[in-house]
């Protein structure tokens, strides 16, 4: 545990906020509005300043620069959850201390490891693998040979990174994730008996990227299946061979991108959708939770849906939709009634 | 293996049911319709008593209350599933055998481990863990800092149970299943960059849950996210940071459930489902398989689709969708048909 | 690291294809396109048989039987994908070298282990397993009592194969697969409760199957669950109790097959799709990506949507689906023009 320390006039200065209230407030640490105490800085969205000394026991708040007046010291800021982050991090922030290679851990030869390190039991190395400073190899995970992993990486327990593929600075891969696993490729003969076609490419992953537990990152037939830098995957996602996912994207929880796929930066996909083989989506697109993207996507396109369309043209057809049988009903009625009076006419 | 042997009128007696024909005779096991052989009890749904005989080898059927003759010894109840568990379950149980600490198990420091326990090799439990009796850690699980388990858990192969997670009485977690990785939280940055909000909170598992293979539980972002007692998981479900589940749910394949989702007492969320984040399901509600919900549900609501609806009005406008190329068809006609008869009347 | 090398003819006849261009010609391996060098053979779709020099820095390349001339030695062939993936695993195909079992794994009691066997560290196998010649168990895995493997299997790390079950010859297991956990059946009372019903059957897995990482195949309830010979499955599917996979299937990543489904021959699940409980799908059976499968299917059937439909109807459903907002209006405006005609027929 850490014993931090700091004025609220030099943690503003940090989360990028001005202060108002007595800056030489000393703060001890960071909790959400209901979990806080005396001691501690929390945040919160939209409020009646004047009610603050209501809303939490903290001893001082993040708040919106449009706050009036407060009944607590604040520190305003642009971006409450940003500032936040950045508060919260402050103060869960560790020196790292190397325990070393576990006498139970089991490693390969020829491996570069960092004398700066930390792995756990019962983790399996293969060889000629380099490990960086500061990473933390928790038990059970087995990299295979090859592996490079850079500095300050934590990879949790159960992870398993096959031969070859390389890892970049600041990754965390959560437990159970599966990297490098081959791609899904065969090729059928006429008793349609599936050959398979061998998998002989790497999976490259940027540095400060975060993959979720229990994730599958294939590696590319050839070449690389890669995720940039400051990408974030939630739990459970499925990345193919020889995507390309950009730099800063988020792909939440049970995503599927199929076999060559690319995005661009800071794309988003919600949980569940899935973006079918050989398909582009540019910087900034959002595919809503549970589409089906079958096409390119222009550079901050909106979809949902499946196959997906403009998030807001699905948004009214889906409306529409729920009242199908009515709609269905008033054609009947139109039919009817026109019938009636061709009949008249006649 | 067992070799239990109960009267068929005891046994009536444990499963709640009343004996037609032999309740002395002696029943060794309990096996499916198709698989039981001389000795053993079976159950059967509706039927013709008079026919059990040539539907089974088995010595006795468990039937409904309904069956006015029966060609074998039967016991009669109202419900035959619950009947036909509550007996297995009687001829599978076992006594506890405590195997103790495999000597390729790694333990940490300060842990209180029964000493009625069965650990196997290669796991490795971190420091001040508690884990009571009668529980059984298989191979390759990993338990981090502080974890707390119950007595008669199984915690299977492959299992990782993150820092400070706790874990209720005869709670089945099943190989691969990840408790406690971290909430998927990020603030971004003017530039694009997502900045980690740290998840602080941890997992709190009631008694007699079980979670399938592979499932992932996020740890809170603060505070817990939370299985409550009696609740089923199937296999590859994610539960999300925050989120509360009740009592007696089941959750089936491949369901996401958001952030901060709460559901109530037995609440059934059917296969590859997904509850959007902060919304409320409440007691008894029912969600078709694959439906997407994005609200908050009553007490009792069954509800299909995507965006969710009430189940019924997701079949009929579902089967009017199946017909929407006709329906165009029609409208078209009627629009020709009206144009024409404007034409007449000018 | 392989250095084979055969003569384009050789490789001709290996692959069923004819030369045009020198036979001698040495081949020393495969790539794609790009990434082939002097040496090596590649293979090509659709082209101009004469700018093969400017498309590939290969030696040789496999083309269609359509090509009338080549400016590179070729190989031509009914189905290049097939060829260049039999070329391929020529070069890539190795003579095994058995490691043995290495001193960290955990071996148990009365196993018949095959002699040319390579077991990794930290790998455990329980009692009374038997495994055949070639095959390869990675680190961290673990199998239960009296699983049986058979000869060159491949089996990934951190795979847990259940109790009893049985795997054929020629199968790979990729990283975090789960066989045999247990199916999601449960009796519920009239408390709301819900009994386990005891899972006693097994999974069998016949030869050639590849399964994809985080994949779990859960036991029967009694009886089996059966994947058979050829089938492959992607990445994170979900195989309930007693589902029969037949011969050569191929499932891509994230579908799941609910409880007692039967697939035929052939059959092919889109990424995402879902197949509903005690459904059968017969020979050579299609079903889109993200699609739900509610009903049996008779052979050569091709659908999409959910409830699925004809693949045809649902792409045309689909497409005036997103042009509800229009269709409805044009209804409300044929009610409008209507009543005002009814209006001047009054």
């Amino acid at each position: 545990m850490n014993n931090k320390t700091i004025s609220l006039g030099n943690l503003a200065e940090l989360i990028g906020g001005k202060v108002c209230g007595d800056s030489d407030l000393l703060i001890e640490g960071f909790s959400s509005l209901e979990m806080a105490g005396p001691g501690d800085i929390t945040f919160v969205g939209k409020c009646d300043g004047s009610k603050l000394h209501e809303m939490t026991k903290a001893s001082a708040v993040i708040v919106s620069l449009k706050i009036d007046s407060a009944s607590l010291p604040v520190i305003q800021v642009g971006d409450q959850n940003l500032a936040g982050a950045k508060a919260h991090n402050y103060f869960l922030e560790e020196n790292f201390i190397a325990k070393g290679i576990h006498d139970r851990a089991v490693i390969g030869e020829n491996c570069k490891i960092s004398s700066e390190i930390t792995i756990k039991p019962n983790v399996t190395i293969g060889n000629a693998c380099e490990i960086g400073a500061r990473t933390i190899i928790e038990p059970g995970v087995v990299i295979d040979d090859r592996v490079v992993i850079g500095e300050d990486c934590i990879i949790k327990s159960n992870v398993t990174i096959e031969h070859d593929c390389s890892i970049g600075n600041e990754v965390t891969l959560h437990a159970g994730v599966v990297i490098g696993s081959d791609g899904f490729g065969y090729a059928t003969d006429q008793l349609g008996n599936h050959v398979k076609r061998p998998q002989v490419g790497t999976v490259v992953i940027g540095d400060n990227v975060e993959i979720g537990a229990n994730c599958c990152v294939d590696r590319a037939t050839f070449g690389i299946t890669e995720i940039q830098s400051g990408t974030k995957l939630d739990n459970l996602v499925q990345v193919a061979h020889n995507t390309n996912i950009g730099p800063n994207c988020i792909i939440v929880a049970q995503v599927a991108l199929a076999g060559s796929v690319n995005l661009g930066r800071n794309v988003v996909i919600g949980g569940q959708a899935a973006v079918s083989g050989h398909n582009t989506l540019a910087d900034g697109v959002m595919v809503a939770a549970k589409s089906g993207v079958h096409t390119d996507l222009p550079k901050g396109a909106v979809v949902g849906g499946t196959p997906s369309m403009p998030v807001k043209q699905w948004a009214k057809a889906s409306s529409v939709f729920a009242r199908l049988p009515e709609l269905r009903k008033e054609v009947r009625t139109l039919r009817k009634e026109l019938d009636l009076i061709k009949n008249i006419k006649d």
